[in-house]
């Protein structure tokens, strides 16, 4: 298969359901988790879609991930509760956590959902979108393995430690914001290193602690703001950290096992769930309204300028038309899962 | 009064509640607000601080901010609350929305209170840092009006709309993140234009939206992130201000009057609170030790990175000694208010 292939959505999801029954997974999480990896990658989010299945299916295998955890919910108060993951897969967790805080909300006006134990739960947006699309509005918080030098540090210590907020809109999807705390994510040294360019200048340091634009040579990422404003990116990552480690008793930074490697080993990897109800607030009603008509007045404004989550609307168009790119590395990791698990691979079509 | 003179912080909130007094200030209110304001002056964040009180005097004689508010809090959930400020100086209402939160997310675990028909609120950090003296976790946003130019965008939008977050930590104050989503506040662009000084590059925008370092020419703000990753900035700005404006039935951005123009018309203005109590967390008993932990971990990690709010605790130090920078201009100012109020002025000391 060459580099251009795509496989539809719905047929890549078909794929994934049948492996993850194969590896034992519930019928429910089976579906949420291949659903969830698809519609990641109909946004164009890459680092975080249909490319990451693999991985989860080799840490089933190794054990560091449960196929059928005791996802255990402790209610802790009217509008707090902790989810503890039991090993389970991270976006399953996530969603049945994000799924509480939800319906929590609509009770108490507002809701905070911790999450323990668990492993790496995909792109954020998955879980603030959720709640937006019930007219709630939905913060979610997730960390990661170090990768981020702090401010003034010379080597990564937090993670690339993402916030998403999504308010529902009156005139279509929510709208999201789901970005890392880091200026690029480490995804794109990978890139780089894959086709031999250089990574922008102040992004990233080498082993040293240097200034680093060598993609070989980065070994951490700067945060968001770089050398001079940097505080703040370093800043939000901890409070993400310690929201999402820390309060929930997970390790936090350079305690936290790394995902690629060491994969028989639980990650104990955390998310935090906010989920606000807008009808609490004088401005609720109208709020989806005011969001439609604030797109329209910055794509009036001088510069056009755009809505967060506007590119990921593009790629859904593009993609649920075309279909998903799978690059030749991910159709060989299939054509291997394939065999293994015994599951027809899916009809690919050129681009 | 050479530009080298200095009040303590005592006396100086003496000298405020005495002209806020006179203004018809409640005795509690008037102290809340000195208050704060020394607090503020004391971390080193002369935009926020002692600077401010002219202008909100000012404000009280014009009429847009009322020294007795009628400020009407409508409980509208367990975790939830509408703090309607009634035109009330900003830091006396966010105070009071604020202590709801602490005290409804004792009952609830977690709370959100959103203010409107408020005035500019100061430093959010000392909101966050409230909840986190009393053993919470202190979330705190508020908005302002444009200054920011949207990611793509040419022209000021959003306000610097500021984030911030406290954790209890073990060893002492609060952890605190307080920041502007812009990379430089408006308050540096005055300081260069009145310096004479350049502004760094990728920071600001001229009336045409071109990239520019005379700050005479500065018309608006870059949002944190810069020419290539402001759409973090922008994103969090955005977030900030329909959770601050829309929200509460607010204006945003551009729709928000102007802080020191307009003076006699009420500006509308929100803010958001959002409390969590840790103890209803896995992780809660334990995490005012891990913060603590944590620091000690990063003082000792490669460039020994220090902790957000570390450089407001050395300036508190200092000042707590030396007492706070009064310059020539602000003691002019002081001396106005002074005669017109029949308030002795403070003692000042040569630093």
């Amino acid at each position: 298969m060459d580099a251009g292939s795509r496989v539809t959505a719905d047929d890549w999801e078909r794929w994934a359901e049948a492996c993850l029954l194969a590896q034992d997974f519930s019928a429910d999480d089976a579906r949420c988790l291949a659903h969830s990896l698809a519609q990641t990658s109909l946004w164009g989010i890459d680092s975080h879609g249909i490319a990451r299945l693999p991985h989860y299916l080799n840490r089933v295998a190794h054990g560091s991930i449960l196929a059928r955890p005791d996802v255990r919910i402790e209610r802790t108060g009217p509008g707090t509760a902790q989810v503890h993951g039991g090993r389970g897969q991270g976006i399953v967790v996530a969603h049945r956590a994000n799924a509480l805080a939800i319906e929590m909300a609509r009770e108490t006006g507002v809701a905070a959902v911790g999450v323990s134990d668990s492993s790496h739960c995909g792109a954020i947006g998955l879980y603030s979108r959720a709640a937006a699309r019930q007219g709630l509005i939905g913060i979610a918080f997730t960390h990661s393995d170090s990768i981020a030098a702090p401010y003034g540090g010379r080597a990564a210590f937090f993670g690339t430690n993402p916030i998403s907020l999504a308010f529902p809109r009156a005139d279509g999807a929510p709208l999201c914001l789901d970005m890392a705390t880091t200026a690029i994510p480490w995804n794109r040294v990978m890139n780089a290193r894959r086709d031999g360019v250089a990574l922008p200048a102040g992004v990233a340091l080498d082993e040293n602690g240097a200034d680093c634009t060598d993609a070989q040579a980065a070994r951490a990422l700067r945060p968001l703001g770089g050398e001079e404003y940097g505080y703040k990116g370093y800043g939000l990552a901890m409070m993400v950290e310690l929201l999402c480690g820390p309060l929930n008793g997970n390790p936090f930074g350079p305690h936290i096992s790394s995902m690629y490697e060491a994969l028989d080993q639980p990650r104990e990897l955390g998310a935090f769930f906010i989920v606000i109800d807008p009808a609490r607030f004088a401005g609720g009603a109208a709020l989806a309204a005011v969001v439609a008509g604030m797109a329209v007045e910055l794509s009036q404004a001088p510069g056009a300028p755009r809505m967060p989550g506007d590119p990921e609307a593009d790629h859904e168009r593009e993609r649920q038309q075309l279909g998903l790119p799978v690059p030749p590395a991910l159709w060989d990791e299939m054509q291997a899962w394939s065999s293994r698990l015994g599951v027809a691979l899916p009809a690919t079509r050129q681009a």
